[in-house]
């Protein structure tokens, strides 16, 4: 039975199976530090598609597609697909998954989606109500500029501060049993919203930085740990400016995160080489990393436990036209080697 | 513990308590026969706020502290909040809960976002790990009309398949234990992305029906239930055209759902009279009805069981003008009076 652990955690007693997983990236993602990771990658990010949209759903099918056949399943023996994105009313997510025939979960948690769809995935897999999860996530590029920013064709100049999203996204196929290198869910926390009052859209690593604070700090705190009982604790996408904030915030609660610490935003691009300036973001950063990446190294016993904390700026274009402040959010997953003893 | 029953619908053992609700509504749904039912009306539905934006949310914030006013509860009480709504990236719930002070799982259903919170918070209460969660959603007619229609100043005309969105909200506190009179949650079902090819944004009953009718026909078979065996069979907000649609499909599966149906996008505005065209939609015309109307009915004992399914159009303005079909979704949870005799 899932329970709770102090006051935000989940403790999952009966740990799902991550059985299958992919991360699919496009040109850019394929240049950087981990183009040898992803399951696929493409250099022509339109996937075939006429309008850059219907490329993000198509994206985001295939990467699913590419998890479900690891697992040898077809789209219709999962129980519930867990599934959001950046795109108005998440429409990315309702046209990829619109013919898989499974039932489906539509959640909504900007860049931490990938850990917010795993917490529900895991729970509907722990408690047995569901026999096989998915959770899925992703973004593109060029959607995100015309929706958020400006249109392509305009060529702004972004500000040091500014993140690049990530065209990528990542799929994870949970079960209740699996093999023993597949990895185990063992903890999940929701977030809680919360905002310094950040009104800058182009700096949302820094808006994004408190939430991942409180969360990891409500954490450690509820499982009676400490940052070095982790091989890794891995932010969704702070970037290179929200990540020295976010070891700042805990630094002054007496928390160290530097040995352990890394971000998604960090690792997926090669800010010298490739004019990133802070790093990447979207839905698709820390969805792509974790579920190729993270993954694989946790089969491989190079990582026994990592914390993942994807994180999401809640803002739209109205609410920043609008002067409003960015609130920010940080959903944890905790992830375990397979053949870790189990919990009574 | 939970329980799959049948291909999708889940059984909650131990059925969470709706402790408390509250449905409040703007000017023209306090003019409808639903008047004397919400909890509050307003005739300013500016609700004192400079935008339309900053008053949905602000009719959202009201709606969740109505009903914890009536459980005598903080917002920092809640183990989690369970919201979602039609603003882009869901603003109004990010914005509405972000000083709550509790765990936020962002959803994105549109107008079949009640059923889905409901269904997200019944999951986590019933399974122990959260011990008080909330449901909630709204809509506001101003920010909805000049998001996905036109602005007001406009003043286009409307198709007369076009249905009005509700100015309202609903929220609900669940926990495992309540009086007698608490409604319960039995059994829920997550909705399976259903596209019969509509196009038309301005006839989203249409769009929605063949999703509700899957959705209801999947619930009997899986209940091994008949309409018969419900007091009300309630649906979102499909509208009069969208109502007339689901009655037909169903027939052609011979089953006949006149005698126990009904709408609460036909309940809430006079058709005739308050010149709505096909009736009432929004997130928070569901919500609205069910957590005044319809619970405030369960308890009186007017209805014994009740399987509300809410219906969403998961289109957007991007995917319309793109000339993309609308997919429906339906998401259904059963409602059952206090005292029924409880499941081994």
């Amino acid at each position: 039975m899932a329970s709770r652990i102090g006051t935000r955690t989940i403790r999952l007693d009966r740990p799902p199976r991550v059985i299958a997983h992919a991360g699919l990236a496009g040109k850019k993602e394929s240049e950087g530090p981990l183009q040898s990771v992803f399951d696929r990658t493409f250099a022509d990010t339109t996937f075939g598609e006429k309008g850059w949209e219907k490329a993000e759903q198509t994206l985001l099918r295939m990467t699913l597609g590419c998890a479900l056949q690891k697992a040898k399943l077809p789209p219709s023996a999962l129980d519930l697909i867990c599934a959001g994105d950046l795109e108005n009313q998440c429409t990315a997510s309702s046209f990829a998954f619109e013919d898989s025939g499974a039932p489906f979960c539509g959640l909504y948690g900007a860049c931490s989606t990938m850990a917010l769809a795993l917490a529900v995935a895991a729970l509907a897999v722990e408690t047995g109500t569901c026999r096989l999860a998915a959770a899925a996530t992703g973004s593109h590029f060029c959607t995100a500029e015309r929706q958020f920013r400006k249109p392509l064709e305009y060529g702004g100049q972004r500000t040091p501060t500014a993140q690049w999203t990530v065209t990528g996204a990542g799929a994870a196929i949970l079960a209740a049993n699996g093999d023993e290198t597949d990895p185990k869910i063992t903890a999940v926390q929701f977030g809680t919203i919360t905002d310094l009052g950040i009104t800058d859209g182009a700096n949302m690593g820094a808006a994004m930085a408190p939430a991942a604070a409180r969360t990891i700090a409500d954490f450690l705190r509820d499982t009676n740990t400490k940052p070095g009982d982790y091989d890794l604790i891995l932010t969704g996408d702070l970037g290179f400016i929200g990540s020295e904030l976010l070891l700042e915030l805990l630094r002054r609660e007496d928390i160290d995160l530097t040995a352990v610490h890394n971000d998604c935003g960090k690792m997926i691009f090669d800010r010298e080489r490739q004019d990133v300036h802070a790093g990447g973001s979207g839905c698709g950063c820390s969805a792509s990393v974790l579920c190729s990446h993270i993954f694989d190294e946790i089969r491989r016993g190079r990582y026994r436990k990592v914390l993942f904390v994807a994180t999401g700026a809640l803002l739209s274009a109205t609410s920043a036209l609008q002067g409003e402040t960015i609130p920010g959010i940080a959903h944890a997953v905790l992830l375990e080697r397979g053949e870790t003893e189990e919990r009574a």
